[in-house]
C-alpha cells in the first residue's frame, strides 16, 4: 500500500519526531514537513538539518491544512494541545502520538477531536538517552518494534495508513490493546528507568558519606545507569500517566529485591544463588 | 621498577586470571605460568590458547616452588585454599587475590599464611558479564582502576612488586583501606548487580501474568540487565562476604525508590522531576 501525506506537522521535533521526519523525507511519504515546538533554537536547527521544511512557534497555525499531525511532546501535553488545535484540524486528517503511555489520555483525546479527524495511538519502542533534534537519525526505528493501539473508535482506513507509515520506517508493527501496552511498558521500560534514577540518587547519597565513590564505577555501572540521562520531563509525565501499572511493577520489584536481601541477611547462599540462576537463565536466553 | 617472577600459579583460570596471565606472558613478567582449577576442560583450553604453560587439578602441587600465587576463584574459597596450600608455599613468595570483597577473608588469610609468605589484596575493577578463560583478553585491564588494599601486616617490598605487576597491565593503581574498598564496591558494583538480578526476576513474575513481556524489551532494557548474566556463584559469594555494606546499600536504594513511588502515588510531578533532575545531572557529568 502506497501512502502519501501532502503536509505533515510534527509537534515536538526531538529524537523521535525528528527521526520520523527523516524517514518520511527520504522515502517521499510527505510533501512538506512543518515543525512546531517551544524552543526556536531547536526548530531552527531542525530546519538547517533539513529535517523539517518550515516551522512555527504557534501550534494552531502549524496544523492548518495538514494531513498528518504527530504528537511528539511529553504525554501530559497531549490533551492541552488537542484542545488548542481542534478548531484548526482538517476533516479527514490523522493525528497520531508516539508516547510511552496510552490509557492516561486516549479517551479524552478521542472525545475532544472533531468528527472526521482520526486518532491513532502509536509507540515506537526505540530511542536513546539523548534528546533534541540533533540526536535524531534515519535508522532509529530500523528493526525496532512499534506498538499501535487502536480502540473501538479507531477509523480502519486511518489505522491502515498509520501502520504503513511505521512499516516504512523499518519498524516491526504490532497491534495491541492499549491497556496491555501500558502494563507491558511499565515492566520493561518504566520500571528500569525509575530504578536507574533511584540508583543514581542512592550513589549520590552514599557519595556524601563515602567521598568520591563515583570515580570507581566501571563500564557495568555506566551501562546500567545510562538511562538516568533521559529527559526528566518525559519520564515525569510517563510516571504520572501510567501510575497504577508502574506502582504495581515497583511493588513486584521491591518484593524481589527484598527476597534477595533476606537471603543475604540469613546468609542463605543456596537460596540466593537459586534466584540469581533464575535471572541469569532468563537473561542469557534473551535476544542480545 | 622491573619485576620478574620465575614461576606464577593462577588458581582459577577464568576471565580475570586468564587476562592477567596474558599480560604477564606478553610483557615477560614471568618465566612459567601454572594453572589450576576444578574443570579440566577449561584448563586444557587455557593451555591450548597459550594462556598458561602447564596445569594441575591438585592445588597443592600447583603451588610448589612458585613465586606468585593468584587467587582468582570465588571469594568464599580463599580461606579453604590457603588452608590447603600453606604447607607448600615457598618462603618469600607472594599471594594475591583479585576478589570484589576484602574484609570478609583478609584477616583470616593473613593469619593462616606461614611467616615469610606475603599476602596483598588486589581488585582490578574490570570484567564483563562473561566468564571462563575463553572470555579473557590482553587489554581487559587497560585504563581500568585496580584497587590494592594493604593492611598494617602487609610487607612493603611485596606491596611494591604487586603494584608494579598491576601497573604493567595498564591499570590505574589505587591504594585503599580494605573497609573503604568494601563500602564503595557495595554501592557501585554489588548493589547494581543485585538490582539487575531482582529486575529480571520481576520481569519473569510479570511474564507469568502478562504473556510475552520480554519480547518487547528494547536496547535500554538489554543494557540495563546485561550484568544479570554474570557468574551466579561469584555474586553469591560477594553478597555473603560483604553482607553489611550491601544491606546498607540496598536500604539506601529502597529509600530512594520509595521516594519516587510516593511522588507517583501522590501525583507530585514537581517532586518527582526534582529527583530525576538530580540523577540526570550526576549521570550526565559522569565519565561516559
Amino acid at each position: 500500500m502506497g501512502i502519501y501525506f501532502r503536509r505533515m506537522t510534527i509537534i515536538g521535533v526531538g529524537l523521535i519526531g525528528g527521526s520520523l521526519a527523516r524517514v518520511c523525507k527520504k522515502k517521499n511519504l510527505v510533501g512538506e514537513i512543518i515543525g512546531v515546538g517551544r524552543t526556536e533554537g531547536n526548530l531552527k536547527k531542525a530546519k538547517e538539518l533539513g529535517v523539517i521544511d518550515q516551522y512555527y512557534l504557534n501550534t494552531k497555525k502549524a496544523v492548518n491544512d495538514t494531513d498528518l499531525v504527530i504528537l511528539a511532546t511529553p504525554v501530559s501535553s497531549f490533551v492541552k494541545i488537542i484542545n488548542d488545535i481542534r478548531p484548526n484540524l482538517k476533516k479527514g486528517s490523522i493525528v497520531i502520538d508516539v508516547g510511552s503511555v496510552k490509557l492516561g489520555f486516549l479517551i479524552e483525546v478521542e472525545n475532544l477531536l472533531p468528527k472526521g479527524v482520526h486518532f491513532v495511538g502509536t509507540h515506537p519502542i526505540a530511542g536513546t538517552e539523548k534528546s533534541g533534534v540533533g540526536a535524531s537519525f534515519l535508522e532509529l526505528f530500523q528493526g525496532a518494534k512499534c506498538i499501535i493501539t487502536p480502540t473501538p473508535k479507531t477509523n480502519k482506513k486511518a489505522l491502515d495508513k498509520v501502520v504503513e507509515l511505521w512499516r516504512q520506517t523499518g519498524s516491526d508493527v504490532i497491534i495491541m490493546d492499549p491497556a496491555r501496552h501500558d502494563r507491558i511498558l511499565s515492566a520493561i521500560s518504566h520500571l528500569p528507568h525509575l530504578i536507574a534514577y533511584a540508583l543514581v540518587n542512592t550513589i549520590e547519597d552514599i557519595n556524601n558519606v563515602e567521598e568520591d565513590v563515583l570515580s570507581y564505577s566501571a563500564g557495568g555501572f555506566r551501562d546500567f545507569t545510562r538511562i538516568a540521562s533521559s529527559s526528566t520531563e518525559m519520564w515525569r509525565d510517563i510516571c504520572l500517566l501510567n501510575k497504577n501499572s508502574i506502582i504495581d511493577s515497583i511493588n513486584r520489584f521491591k518484593y524481589n529485591l527484598e527476597l534477595l536481601k533476606n537471603f543475604i541477611e540469613n546468609e542463605d547462599g543456596t537460596g540466593l544463588e537459586e534466584r540469581f540462576k533464575k535471572a541469569k537463565y532468563l537473561r542469557d536466553n534473551m535476544n542480545k
